[in-house]
């Protein structure tokens, strides 16, 4: 069934997951070429594991605007792509070092460095490739507009460049509230808005309409990160499949450091209230994007 | 003057290569914002050198339909982007490990390893930013065609590919001919071909038109590769800003290697000849690309 027939949140997280995997795969390149090693190490890192919440954000915004599931899958499918490859670039020894993504070896773990840079720079190159694509809308304006959002989005001024703040952060350990808002928007935030925004493009919707989709995206992407940072304190290793306590470790200003554990967790509670309030003018179905709003804010992973 | 109105290709060159460079500087962002690090290495990795050889090609192809200059500018500026980012991440440590880059420090010395990846994944964003951009064409459609043949050029199918198979080179020093043909034809060839091409896009040529200039950047980018091989052997490192004989100390297979410098050289001549005959349905219009084909094959850095 289609997702706008579910009614609660897990189960449609879990079929926006499955469908997008789906998708997914068969974007990716196959095949037994002498190259096909970069080929192993994108399906490695972008398939088998995540929440895929940008997924069903765009799944989700696509059910308020008749957008056909075909579309909205490859739209989701691009940034996920995107959302692997900053992880693998992440992970990699010169930036955040970690051996471990989702609970196995990250890429370079399980290649090398090489492999796992080429497969980052691989993967956002099909994101584009299948955005740009005729079978993922009709008017190639909507497409125009998908490539150059999400351009934007991953980009110096979005995704990258929070990036770079967050590691010239580590050597800032009093940031204030704002600057590490602002990293917060652009490192994980321009994508989620991105994604929630996505049903709104591919719909051609009415600004306001477009609009109260950023609001919510940008409540709840901060919203998202507060919980991030929380689970890095009080999470648990086994449940997150990745290493906690590493900003504490690395004396980095976050969230929580700075608002302490309670002020931040009523903090990102009030945010996803706000997030859902942005939603009314949709009425019923943008319930699971609500209930979205709710879970951000309770997972423990 | 346009360049339409050169008849020499050396002026013609210089002018590609400073016409793109000022919309390269005009398109990179800019301002003191804190991770204005990472738009640093952007402009200093890709603006200040190079021959701009592919600039070169879309801008002369897009003489050929007459194709506003500054539509061809924004195109010719993306794939230097493109272009720019691949020698940051070639140049990392865990790939190449070159210290020199167009005779000044690689991108990862200058600024450290963690900003030169970011600043590649972004100069990677904003080429797909740019092509989408409506300044770029004013056709959607045209515009969803150029960053759909860029991100099959860029990715894994293409100049990624053509990256790991080098990667992989290193350790297989029996490669055959052929062999490294495909690699090349991956790793410089699709780039070089979406840049030839790209004025036939821009001009919606009709399709034999396209073909022709498709076969003109095939011949020359095996060409271009071939003289790459041949200066790695006997180019003067102070002219070329790099080091030389890397691959033959790596023992590395190479067109060099197995034909041997005379019929490499003959090899690289004979290509460049069929590229350029492959432009006979231009007429003189072509005459510039046409000097190129012999410039690839004469040049000495």
């Amino acid at each position: 069934m289609p997702l706008s027939a579910y009614r609660q949140f897990e189960p449609a997280l879990a079929y926006a997951a499955e469908s997008t995997e789906r998708t997914m795969d068969r974007l990716i390149p196959k095949g037994d070429a002498g190259e096909a090693r970069v080929f192993e190490a994108m399906r490695y890192s972008s398939l088998g594991g995540g929440k895929r919440l940008r997924a069903f954000f765009v799944l989700a915004s696509s059910t308020l605007f008749k957008v056909s599931p075909s579309s909205a899958l490859r739209v989701a499918s691009a940034i996920e792509f995107v959302h692997a490859y900053s992880l693998i670039h992440d992970d990699l020894p010169a930036m955040d070092d970690d051996d471990l993504r989702r609970g196995k070896p990250s890429c370079h773990r399980q290649f090398d460095e090489a492999t796992a840079i080429l497969a980052g720079d691989a993967l956002q190159a099909l994101a584009f490739e299948v955005l740009a694509h005729e079978a993922t809308h009709g008017d190639s304006a909507v497409r125009a507009v998908l490539v150059a959002e999400l351009a934007k989005a991953a980009g110096a001024q979005g995704m990258v460049g929070g990036q770079m703040l967050d590691l010239l952060a580590e050597t800032q350990p009093d940031l204030s509230i704002g600057a590490i808002t602002r990293l917060q928007r652009l490192k994980t935030g321009a994508l989620i808005s991105f994604s929630c925004t996505a049903g709104a493009i591919l719909g051609k919707a009415a600004e306001p309409l477009r609009a109260a989709l950023a609001a919510y995206a940008h409540d709840l992407g901060l919203a998202f990160q507060i919980v991030d940072d929380l689970l890095d304190v009080e999470g648990d290793p086994a449940e997150l499949g990745k290493a906690t306590r590493k900003d504490a470790d690395a004396g980095k200003a976050t969230f929580v450091s700075i608002l302490g554990l309670e002020r931040a967790r009523s903090q990102a509670t009030l945010l996803a209230q706000q997030a859902a309030a942005h939603l009314e003018p949709f009425g019923g179905p943008a319930d699971l994007l609500k209930q979205a709003a709710k879970f951000v804010v309770t997972r423990r992973s």
